[in-house]
C-alpha cells in the first residue's frame, strides 16, 4: 500500500502554494506561483532519485529506471499542477503526487519492473490562461506543434512561450521524446455520479467532446439615457441573448449536452453607455460527437440571426477535441483491482477533460476516478475523503505493479 | 456674436487631452487626465481675467464681478470637463466653454452688467468613476453631504476626496458658496430629436427620472464540463436572464422607458468555470415618475423570482433622480433668443442627466440643445457641426445678455 500520509501531506503541501491574500488558490500555468508549485514537485521527484526531464512545452517528468530495462517504453502515470482561478487542491495535483507515491512505493520495495515507470506534470492542462487546454499533453501527443504552442497568448498578454522562460521551465528535451507503454491517469471525479451512487472507484472508458470558442459582438456604443431602444445596436444585450439561448436550450435537452459562457468582458464598460462590445467564451460539451456539431451549428445559426440584426460577429476557435475512447483493457485492469481490493467500481464517461484524453492517441490509456463532494470542482469546495484519496491512490498502486510485471 | 474660431479652436483643445496610446478619449473624473483638462481651463480662466474659485468637491468657477455688482447672486453658465470612457470632445465641454466665451465677449463689449457672471465646471458629471453621476452639481445645490461625496469609492478603487487631493484641485471654498441668480447650460443633445426634426435648437423644459443600480448575484461555481444543467446556479446566466428582461420590457412597451446594462463582470472570469457571481449596473429612466417607479419594482420582482432560485441577489442603489421641470420663464426666454435670430426652437425634455438639473433645486434653470449627428454620444461618433455649435452659443449669449440688463 502507499504511504498515506505521505501522499496526503504532500497534497496539502501543494495546495499551500499559490495562495492570494484573500486565502484563494491560483496557479495559473507558467505563472510565479505555478513555478513555485513545480519547484516543490521537482524536489520530490529528485528526493525520491527519479531523473528530472524537462521539455520545451515545460512537461516536468519524473524516471525511474535501471540497468536492466532502460530503453524499453515506460509506464507513464500523469496529470498536472496548474489551476482553475479560485481552485480546490486536488484537481490534477492528486494524480501526479499519487503517480509519484506508486513509484516511490516500487522503488522502496526492492522488487524491479520490467519497464521504466514515469510520473508527468503536464503543462496548462486547465486551459484557463492558455488555449486550449490539455496542452502540454496535446503536444506530447503530437497534436499540435510545439512552436504554435509555445506561441499562445495568455489572457494577461504574453505568451506561453515568454512565461515558461520567465519561470525557468522551459525546458530542453523535445516534446514527445517519452512515449509510453501505456499511461495511467488518477483523478477527482469533478462531477456527482460517485458520490451520488456511493461508488468509490470510476473506471473510465470514454471523455465526452469539448469545443471552446472566443465570441467578440461588435455594436454601437451610445447614451444610455437619450437612445430610444430600438435605436439600439447593444452588444451586451446581443451577448445576453447567447448566453441564456446556449442555457436554455441545452437544459431542454434530453442529451446531456453542457453549455457555459464562464468569462465575459463589455466595453466600454461604463453605467451610462450602451455596450459596443462584447467578448465572451462558450464551452460547449457533448459525450455524441454528432450532437456536438449539431450544438455547435445551433449556435453558428444564432450568431447568424444576431449579424442580421446589425451586431457584428466574430468567432475564434479556442479548443476543439472529439470524444475519446479509452482502452478497454486498461479500464478491466482498473475494474479488476478495485474487485481485489474489495471495492465497488463502476464504468463512466468523464465530463472534464483530462490530460489521458490527450496521450490516448499515442498509447492505450484510461482513467481512475475517485468522488468528488457534492459534484464540485473548479471552485474552493471542491473535496474528496482522504481515504477515498487513499484508496484511489492504491488502485493505481495496483494497476501500475500489474502492468509493470514485477 | 461669440468668437467663433476661439470657441471651436478650444473645443478641440480641450478635446485633444486625455487620448490614450490608441487616441481613445477617455478624462474620468478626478484622473491625471482630468487634471490635465481642468490646468487648461483655468488657464482660459486667468488669460480672461477671471477670479478662480475651487470649491471642496473640485468644481472650477470663474467669476467676472465688479465693484458695480459685487454681492449680488450671480448669472451661471455651467456643465462639466469630465468624459466617459473612449468619449466625444463636445459632451459638457462645449457648455462650459461656451459659458466662456459669452463672458469674455460681453467682457469685452465694455457693457457691465447688473449682475456677477460666472462659469462653472462642475465636478464628476459623468458618474461612470464615482456615483452618483452630476455629483458636483447635486453637493452644490445641497443634495448631498460634501463629506459623503469626497468619500465615494471608485471603480479603481481610491475615494473622490483621495484623488481629488492627489491631483491638486480638492479647493478650499465650501461647497453651494455661490448661488446662482438664474442658471442656464448648454450641451449637445445627445439624442436624434433635434437632427431628425432638423431643428437647430432645443429649449429643454423636462428631464427625465434616473435610476441606476449596481446588482451582485451570487451562484456557485463548478467545473464547466463535468456539472449537469440542472445541478447549476450560474450566476453569469443569471446575470443574463436580468439583461435580456430589463431589454425586452422597455424595448416592448409604449412608453420611452430606457434600460440598459453598460457594466458586467464575472468571477472567477474563467471559460471552463461555471460563474459564481456576477456584477453589474442598471441604468432606468423615465420622463414618468410613477412609471420609473413601476419599471424599478419589475425589477426587484424579476431579482426575487432569482432568489427563489438559489441566487443571492445583493442591490445597491446609485443614484436615484426623479424628473424634474425647468424653469419655464428660462425656457422662454431661450425661445425668444432663438426666434430673434430667425433659429426654430422646440420645447423638448432631456434623456441625459444634467448639472442643470441639479442647480434647478436652488436656482430657476434651463437647458440650450444643439442637434446631435445620429443621435450618438457617450462614443467617440459624437459629432455636431461647427455652425451649429456657433449658433448655440451665440442663443446663450442672448440669454445671458437678456438676464444681465446690461
Ligand atoms: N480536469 C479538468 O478540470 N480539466 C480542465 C479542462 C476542462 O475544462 O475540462
Ligand atoms: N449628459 C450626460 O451625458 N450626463 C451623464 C449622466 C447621464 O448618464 O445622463
Amino acid at each position: 500500500a502507499v504511504d498515506a500520509r505521505r501522499l496526503l501531506g504532500r497534497i496539502r503541501e501543494l495546495g499551500a502554494i499559490g495562495r492570494d491574500g484573500e486565502g484563494r488558490l491560483t496557479r495559473l500555468a507558467a505563472s510565479d506561483t505555478d513555478k513555485q508549485g513545480r519547484d516543490l514537485f521537482v524536489g520530490w521527484l529528485r528526493q525520491a532519485g527519479l531523473d528530472v526531464a524537462i521539455d520545451r512545452i515545460g512537461n516536468i517528468f519524473g524516471i525511474w529506471q535501471s540497468a536492466g530495462n532502460a530503453g524499453k517504453a515506460p509506464l507513464l502515470i500523469g496529470s498536472h499542477i496548474d489551476t482553475v482561478i479560485d481552485a480546490g487542491i486536488y484537481d490534477g495535483c492528486y494524480g501526479v503526487l499519487a503517480g509519484l507515491e506508486v513509484i516511490e512505493t516500487l522503488k522502496a520495495s526492492g522488487l524491479s519492473p520490467s519497464r521504466p515507470l514515469a510520473v508527468a506534470a503536464f503543462t496548462n492542462e486547465e486551459g484557463v490562461r492558455f488555449s486550449p487546454d490539455m496542452m502540454g499533453s496535446l503536444v506530447h501527443a503530437g497534436g499540435v506543434d510545439v512552436e504554435a504552442a509555445l506561441a499562445a497568448v495568455g489572457t494577461d498578454g504574453g505568451t506561453l512561450g515568454q512565461e515558461l522562460a520567465r519561470i525557468g521551465y522551459a525546458g530542453e528535451r523535445e516534446p514527445g521524446f517519452l512515449k509510453p507503454h501505456i499511461y495511467v491517469e488518477l483523478h477527482i471525479e469533478q462531477g456527482p455520479v460517485l458520490e451520488r451512487e456511493g461508488i468509490p472507484i470510476g473506471a473510465v472508458e470514454t471523455l465526452q467532446g469539448i469545443s471552446w470558442q472566443r465570441i467578440t459582438l461588435d455594436g454601437v456604443a451610445n447614451h444610455a439615457g437619450t437612445t430610444p431602444m430600438s435605436m439600439r445596436r447593444d452588444a451586451g444585450y446581443a451577448a445576453a441573448r447567447v448566453v441564456t439561448f446556449l442555457h436554455d436550450r441545452a437544459a431542454a435537452s434530453n442529451a446531456p449536452t453542457v453549455a457555459t459562457v464562464g468569462t465575459m468582458r463589455l466595453e466600454p464598460n461604463a453605467i451610462n453607455v450602451i455596450p459596443s462590445r462584447a467578448v465572451f467564451t462558450v464551452d460547449l460539451r457533448d459525450p455524441d460527437e454528432q450532437r456536438l456539431q449539431a450544438e455547435e451549428a445551433a449556435l453558428a445559426a444564432f450568431l447568424q440571426r444576431l449579424a442580421v440584426e446589425g451586431i457584428a460577429v466574430t468567432v475564434e476557435r479556442l479548443a476543439r477535441f472529439e470524444p475519446v475512447v479509452f482502452d478497454g483493457r486498461v479500464v478491466e485492469l482498473i475494474e479488476t483491482a478495485a474487485r481485489k481490493r474489495g471495492l465497488v467500481s463502476r464504468r463512466m464517461t468523464s465530463g472534464a477533460g483530462h490530460d489521458a484524453q490527450m496521450i490516448a492517441r499515442i498509447a492505450p490509456a484510461a482513467m481512475i476516478f475517485v468522488p468528488s463532494a457534492g459534484g464540485i470542482s473548479h471552485s474552493p469546495r471542491e473535496h474528496t475523503e482522504d481515504a477515498e484519496l487513499v484508496a484511489g491512490a492504491n488502485i493505481l498502486l495496483d494497476v501500475i505493479t500489474e502492468l509493470a510485471e514485477l
